[in-house]
C-alpha cells in the first residue's frame, strides 16, 4: 500500500494559518510525523494560500530539510507544479493530470520533464464521470496517452473519482466496481483515491472513510491519499492489506501490533 | 445485512459456566441485548455443556421467554438440532448442513420438516475446502441438492469457510474472491460467515475480524455470525452496508448515528 500523506494542504484551515504565520516548525513537524507514520509521499498544496508559487517554493524546501520522503506536488496551477517539481530532490508524484484537453497539455510536459509519477483523474472535458463505463473509458484514454508519452505503467496512479455517498447511495458501489475492473485490466497501474470526498455531508465521516478504504483494498486499490496520523485508519489498512493477501506470514501486521501502531 | 448473534455458545467459557450454574437471568439478558442490537437470529449452542439435549431445551425456552427474535439452532448433533427446532416458535435457522454424506442425510430431513433456513458449509467428505474452485464446486452441490429438496434459495446461507489468515496469508483473499463469485452465480442465496476463524492465532483479532467483515460486504456477503454488542463492528457494518449501495439515502446509517449506535 502506498500512502500519500494529505495533511500539508492549504485548503485545511490550520495549514493556511501556518503558511500565513510562516510557522515552519509546525509544518516541519507535520512532515516528519507523516513520514514516520508510513507516508510514501507527502502531499504539498499551497493553492489556497495568498501567494501560491512563493509558498510552494518555501514549503518544498522546508519539508525537504526534515525528510527524504518524496513529495506529491499538488496544484491546479501548472506554474505552481513546475515550481515545486524543480525543487524536488526525490522522484515526485504530480497531483494531478486529467483527460481534459487543457489540463493534459499543461501537465504532461511536466511529468515528462521531471520523470515523475502522476495521479490521473478519470475525468475529461464535460466534467465528473457519470458511471463505471465512463470511468473505464477515460481511464483507457489516460493509460494509453500516458504510456504513449513515455510514462511507465507503474508511474500511473489512476483515481476513479469517488463522489459523495450522501448525494447518491450507489456512488460507493460504483467506484468499488470500477476499482475491481481497473485492477483486472491494468495489473501494473496503481489505483488511488482520496478518502474524504466519499463521506462529504454525512455524519461520522471518519467511519465512512475507513470502511471505504478497507473495501477498496479488497477491490485492488493500492494507494491512498489520507491522514497517516489516523491510527485507526492505519490499523485497518494493515489488517486489510493482510486480508487481501499482500502480507506474507502477516509479518508486517504482527510487527505493527508489536510496535503499538496497529490496534483494535 | 442479516446478523446472527453469536454470544450464546457453550464453547465460550462464560456461557458454559452460566449453563452449569443455571444462570437464567444472565442468559436472558444476553439474548435481549443481542436482539436489541439488531440480531435477526440468536444462535443457541449447548454442545459443549454436559448434557447437550437437556440444556438445548432449557436454553431455547428461556430465550423465547424474553424475545421473539428467531433462533439459530447450532449443534454437531442432529438429535440436539431436532430438540431445539421442535421448540422454536419462529422460523429458525439450522447451523449447519454440509455436503458430507452423513451430515447431509441427518440434517436435511430436519430442514424439510421444520421448514427452516439453513447454513450450508462448503465442505464435503474429505475435509475443509482447499481452493476457491473447491468451494464453488461444493456450493453448487449444496444449492442444487437443497433446492431439489424443496428448500427455497432465500433460505440457503452458504458459508465459504474462512480459514485462519495466520496459517496462510492467501486464505483471506481466497474467501473474498469466492464470495464475489458466489454472489454472481447465486444472486438470491445468502452468503454467511463466522468472523472469528479468520483471525485465529493473530494479535488484535477484533481488528482483523472487523476489516474482514467490511471487505466481505464489498464482495457481496450479506449475513454474519458475530457479536452484535461489538459497537465498533456494528458501526463498520452500517458504513459498509451504505458504501455497498444497500442503504437508500444512507437513511439507516444516519439514523444509527443519531441513535448513538453508529460511531467513528
Amino acid at each position: 500500500m502506498i500512502i500519500v500523506g494529505e495533511l500539508i494542504n492549504s485548503t485545511r484551515k490550520a495549514i493556511a494559518q501556518a503558511i500565513e504565520q510562516k510557522d515552519k516548525p509546525y509544518l516541519q513537524d507535520l512532515a516528519k510525523r507523516q513520514a514516520e507514520s508510513g507516508a510514501a509521499f507527502i502531499d504539498i498544496n499551497t493553492a489556497a494560500s495568498g501567494n501560491e508559487i512563493e509558498n510552494m517554493k518555501w514549503m518544498v524546501e522546508l519539508v525537504q530539510e526534515v525528510t527524504d520522503v518524496p513529495l506529491c506536488i499538488d496544484s491546479p496551477s501548472a506554474a505552481a507544479l513546475q515550481t515545486g517539481l524543480q525543487l524536488c530532490r526525490q522522484k515526485a508524484l504530480v497531483n494531478s493530470i486529467t483527460a481534459e484537453k487543457e489540463r493534459w497539455e499543461q501537465v504532461l510536459p511536466l511529468v515528462q520533464e521531471f520523470k515523475t509519477g502522476v495521479i490521473a483523474l478519470c475525468m475529461e472535458d464535460g466534467g465528473m464521470p457519470e458511471s463505471t463505463d465512463d470511468r473505464l473509458r477515460v481511464a483507457e484514454k489516460l493509460v494509453t496517452g500516458l504510456t504513449a508519452s513515455g510514462v511507465a505503467k507503474t508511474d500511473i496512479y489512476l483515481d476513479p473519482l469517488i463522489k459523495p455517498l450522501g448525494v447518491n447511495h450507489k456512488f460507493g458501489a460504483e467506484v468499488l466496481e470500477t476499482t475491481r475492473l481497473l485492477r483486472e485490466r491494468y495489473p501494473e497501474v496503481h489505483i488511488i483515491s482520496g478518502l474524504s470526498n466519499v463521506s462529504f455531508g454525512l455524519p461520522e465521516r471518519r467511519l465512512i472513510n475507513r470502511a471505504f478504504m478497507t473495501m477498496s483494498v479488497a477491490m485492488g486499490m493500492d494507494a491512498f491519499i489520507l491522514d497517516p496520523l489516523d491510527q485507526v485508519m492505519m490499523s485497518f489498512l494493515a489488517a486489510a492489506r493482510a486480508l487481501a493477501g499482500y502480507d506474507e506470514y502477516c509479518m508486517d501486521y504482527i510487527a505493527g501490533v508489536r510496535a503499538g501502531k496497529v490496534k483494535a
